[in-house]
């Protein structure tokens, strides 16, 4: 059973009426629910948790961990960033949620800027699948609607992605990469653009079945294992002659 | 013209007198001696200069930045390599030769550990290229040997590069993606695998022709402006209608 | 100076009076005016001479083939299809515009079908740069807007981009993957999805910069050989001991 | 339960007693049964059958299709080429083995020549995992040694792999990408070098697991839809408003 552990700075919802009367339980609670009926092991974590709910024995026993944050990205710290970064790498699948394109774990392991343009205006995003046979897309129209959410433009400071999996078209006039996969070590990446805290967008039954679907993709597989790069000199597999040196 | 800055650690040749007597004017003299007839405008930068030799001034005039670094990764400031990171983004360029698969700059741009296995056995490689028509490649028939090098062997923990150009076969056993391309923002980035200290590599007439075959790839575009995107919110293109807000 | 061949199927110029106004010396001397102030050796080639224009010299005389069809692809010969294929293996670049997503040397080249959805609706199409550092994008601002275009929309079943240059939001509500390139043997490919006949598309200024843009990158190097594969057997590099057979 | 077809031209088996004794059931059966205990549904194919064993039921009916052709390549049947081409497309997975580099069908999926180096010298092979969390990849160690193979050298004439899995050394001086994946329409495809009719490659555990791995891998997702493009104009999403008819 994939162990996911969503990850919410739970900031917007406590701070702002109109937040927390679209998600009451919390964005975390909303795609926990979501996703609920799809057989993983859910737990969730928040910003004011200690160690934000992400202590090592969450991270070890993590399979994919969903991040959302936004206005609070610098407040995480450093510490659990470099803790998460190793889990990556070792395997643990990462979902960075919207905003998060710009959190800490995100930048680190993209290593570019990761900055975009945006726009709050109440307008209709169109997300078109660009890579119909992908995991993360089945189950997915040729496109789905969403009728309010934040707009994300181009230039998004990314390195190509190793597979581009959405495409978003917005009503004021902007594309953007909306749904973005990444290998870095053994673990795997997915970028996913919607979620703006005062849109129900993690409500929308399309959100959740790629959400849901990216875990799936995103899970290591069960006989992963460590790389096991030698410490010291690697001993020689084949015989080295040296024929240069009895010349 | 371009202008390039070869970086050099610059330690090894100062405190082993095997390395200094292969090179006497330092690796970053050898590579500026090997590369002065193809028409860049070349100046050199070590360790222990002021600020590691990389002003403001100078990173803001260098178009390519070739890095070689091995024993004092850790010793580079990191307000120096924030400042490399930033330019890079920004559109200069970057060669990073061998050992420098490890630098703070090259890991902070890949988001990966970098790892890899190696041996100093005296053993040979033969690079090939695995695609012929990339201009880094010019001038390289099908393959090229170093009759003595240190090894180096998968797996290499980057993420999977934009372009792959030479593989190396090891005499001892192993393979390696030798030659790497990646684009971080504006920056291009060359890897190129070769030059251990204790071997003349730095002297083979490949090795040089595909350092500056690098630099004339990595060199930023004429024209290249910063990057635009808005401080604050993005002026919508087309006109919004919210059309759900009327029903 | 780089050899460009400009082939065009040439058809609906003399067959459709609103074309013919707007492209009164073909799609194909539009281009080769637009782009004649930029150093290139150029001619021109059209479906109805001999050898559809693409004669053995021709072809051999040509660095890089830029490619308009439509109505016609089926008339093309496929002795020269096969002539163009191996001259782009062996190193030509080719420009393929528009509705030649469809022609039968771009689908050979891809090895897929080359669909798309389309509407001709006299509709507005953006062009967003999302690789702002690609020598295809200098000269081209964030974007730029064609006021009337067809659309081409998603799903547009192509291989994965190697590099992906331009997005296409269209007004009716689409988008499109529309710069594209690929490489395959020795030759570099760029599909630029904008030129409906019916539109002066190719009177635009930045529509003409990127095709001459094009042109300079999908040029093959000034020193690319032949691939040199062996015909029969490759004699071995080193000594092949067999040792299982000794046991 | 995923389908598997495994098609073997079964022509050296037939003619070479050798062979025959490496194989005795065929290289297609030896498969069968090394993969046997898998979980697929698995039926095999051959040359000599009436539409070379691949009818319009067979193909409807596979999810993975597995080929192992060599000396016979032209012998198969445009048509049933075509066939398997558009069932690619459609979703139907492809694990092209060895030889098969050069059948038609992979060919014509690829776009290249897919020339390679070559030489028979029972030498030895290592075949170097280079990207551990794959799929594909499960199950094998750092690295795997085929004590007697066949030689296939670099350069190998393919577009850049969409993911390189393995890499091999060989012991006469070699390297090659021998593990390479590409999606063409809505069907993976996946490139597995070794083989060689003359060695019992197909016997070896590893290889079989990977051959196992790369069924799983290549499956099209069970709610895979075919692509629906509108064969007409697409309806516009969005009013057009031709704004520029207005002024």
């Amino acid at each position: 059973m994939v162990r996911v552990t969503i990850w919410n700075e739970n900031s917007h919802e406590r701070r702002d009426e109109r937040v927390a009367a679209i998600y009451p339980k919390g964005i975390h609670g909303a795609i926990a629910s979501g996703i609920a009926q799809d057989g993983y092991s859910i737990r969730t974590a928040t910003m004011n948790e200690p160690e934000h709910g992400l202590t090592d024995d969450v991270l070890r026993d993590t399979d994919v961990l969903i991040w959302w944050g936004h206005c609070d990205h610098e407040e995480v710290d450093d510490a659990i960033v470099d803790k998460i970064y190793a889990r990556v790498l070792q395997g643990m699948g990462l979902i960075a949620l919207h905003s998060s394109h710009y959190s800490k774990i995100f930048r680190k392991l993209m290593g570019t800027s990761c900055l975009l343009n945006w726009r709050v205006a109440d307008e209709k995003e169109r997300l078109w699948v660009v890579n119909p046979a992908h995991p993360i897309a089945q189950g997915v129209d040729r496109y789905f609607e969403l009728e309010q959410e934040e707009m994300y433009g181009e230039f998004f400071d990314i390195p190509d992605p190793d597979e581009l999996v959405f495409l978003s078209w917005f009503q004021g006039g902007e594309v953007f990469r909306s749904g973005c996969t990444f290998r870095r070590g053994q673990g795997k990446i997915f970028y996913f653009r919607p979620g703006h805290e005062t849109y129900p967008t993690f409500h929308h039954p399309t959100v959740l079945r790629i959400i849901s679907n990216g875990v799936r993709w995103a899970a290591p597989e069960p006989e992963l294992k460590p790389i096991s790069n030698f410490p010291g000199p690697a001993p020689a597999l084949e015989p080295i002659t040296n024929e240069h040196k009895k010349r």
